[in-house]
């Protein structure tokens, strides 16, 4: 590729980057996302450099209006002056290639604005979990200097939700007359928001469902649909990152097509973003790190097992627990047992 | 608890389970969704018996009717004399508690039939992984003598999707008219697609969704979207378990609330099976096998971490990357030589 030939080793990448050059911003990020060396040379500078940014999770189920939400968003932050990236983890989004074509035309307005990043991610096929790489990702997107970062997920996927509950600040969407369908998928959503958009807001319906939803807020307490007590979940594990957040939230009205309630959410954020600065190690940063860091300690274990000397005893190991000739206990036990 | 105090120990509980107690069943799928001691010991002595099962992954868009299907399915399969397990995880499902009446009616219709056994699990907070937990189920369900067990997962998150393509024989659901928005959903599900339902069948358009599908298999050629020839992706990972099905799929019609069309889907299931067969050592079960594997190597290096001798410094390690003071990679170095 001729854009290859520009950069010949990922030093001259992360400078170009950090001197603003998009196509090597573009190439870190395609890096980060495949998990190669380049991404970990990369990170490896740039992580101190970030942590400055406020990073912003959107989430809500398919039909809520995410992404004219989001472009809207764009639009206001714009013309505040502020630059903005975006990493779109969402399927139906017309960044990542679905969707509604208003949206898509709406998007590439700000394909020649420097100051406006948008970068789509597959939401299936990251071999080190969707939020790590998300989180590595932006990042990325921090250290470049920018200092909104939207990330907007489908809210109806446990890899996806977890993306948007690992933000500084989350911001769940609903929309009016959803149907009964997405009841439960609102409920679990509503444990890990901080802001709750009812989107839509020009049609009928829309004060009734902000309503309805302060109410579920109450209902639900913030505190998980499943409390069997015998939970032991695994400490640091990546599902600590869609941890139940302590403030309740509050709950706004935008029209997302017309930018009706966009700037106040905007100022919304803001505050939120104020309450949390002091927290450098808040919860949602310490879910972040590890997730990030529990990521890379698997990847080493899975190449520790794949080397040459020990990847047929590996795989030999794998057959067996694919016949059920051995169990996955015995199994991961003889596999660390070869590390030794 | 009152059933707390029928089992003493594990064993008794595994005892139990394999006489047919159906209470003891659920306690074991109880401690496997929460990973807890007694989740392992039953493993270890049920894994080995389980691998004998047909293990079936539906999936699809919110509104093509999945959990209708898995009620009329389960008649079908009753009416045939055979039992039946359901493990659903999906937000929307009746079964996890959102959703139509009418399903949950239906559903109830089984509560009293023995050789049914109906599991629900929560889509979210799985420390170890929606894949690994739901596929350890599996086999607890396998080894107790279900035949058949039928997965219900929603289509529009990146582990749900990998827990249907994890499943011997993957059932991706369409329904006609269900706009543009779940276009880009259609495309990466056809990727792990064994066969092809579209429901709701009585509705108009449905032969024509059923005809433009098939374009579509030929389109996406059964190759991932993404292809950039930079990917490494880390062997083994869990990622793994959706990757692209080497047959063409076939593509049936099927109109769930009459019951039109369920039992040539079952026919049709039957003879996928048939064909898959002799690899006991099939791309699904390896998948499976490998994605519990990895959980659980991943469930001993986090415990190792935490272990009080190495608590603290992880702990600390942890914040000094949330405050990006370092970065995720020195972390993940630095934590593995604590270790030794």
């Amino acid at each position: 590729m001729a854009a290859g030939a520009r950069f010949s080793n990922p030093t001259e990448l992360v400078d170009a980057a950090l001197a603003g050059d998009r196509l090597a911003l573009a190439r870190i990020l395609t890096a980060v996302e495949n998990r190669t060396p380049v991404a970990e040379a990369a990170l490896r500078r740039l992580y101190p450099m970030a942590g400055k940014a406020h990073l912003v999770g959107i989430t809500g189920p398919p039909g809520s209006g995410k992404s004219t939400l989001v472009a809207a968003m764009i639009g206001a932050v714009r013309a505040a002056g502020r630059p903005v990236a975006v990493v779109a983890v969402d399927p139906s989004s017309p960044i990542t290639g679905g969707a509604l074509l208003g949206d898509r035309v709406r998007m590439q307005a700000y394909t020649s604005d420097r100051d406006v990043f948008i970068r789509s991610m597959a939401a299936r096929g990251h071999a080190g979990g969707l939020a790590p790489t998300s989180m590595a990702a932006a990042a990325v997107l921090d250290a470049v200097g920018f200092d909104l970062i939207l990330v907007e997920t489908v809210g109806t996927g446990q890899s996806e939700v977890e993306v948007a509950a690992a933000a500084d600040t989350t911001v769940v969407l609903e929309a009016p007359e959803m149907g009964d369908e997405v009841q439960a998928i609102k409920a679990g959503l509503l444990e890990v928001a901080d802001i709750v958009v009812v989107n839509k807001g020009d049609r009928p319906g829309a004060a009734r469902t902000a309503s309805q939803l302060r109410a579920m807020l109450v209902a639900v307490g913030r505190v998980g649909v499943r409390s069997t007590g015998h939970a032991r979940p695994a400490p640091g594990a990546a599902g600590g990152a869609a941890r139940p957040r302590p403030k309740e939230p509050e709950v706004m009205v935008t029209t997302a097509t017309t930018g009706a309630g966009v700037p106040e959410l905007l100022e919304a954020l803001d505050r939120h973003r104020a309450r949390g600065r002091d927290a450098g190690d808040s919860p949602a940063r310490l879910a972040r790190a590890e997730a990030q860091v529990w990521a890379i300690l698997a990847d080493r274990l899975r190449a520790d097992l794949h080397e040459p000397a020990n990847r047929a005893a590996t795989d030999a190991t794998m057959r067996e627990v694919a016949a059920h000739r051995l169990d996955p206990f015995s199994a991961a036990e003889r596999l660390l047992a070869e590390l030794r």
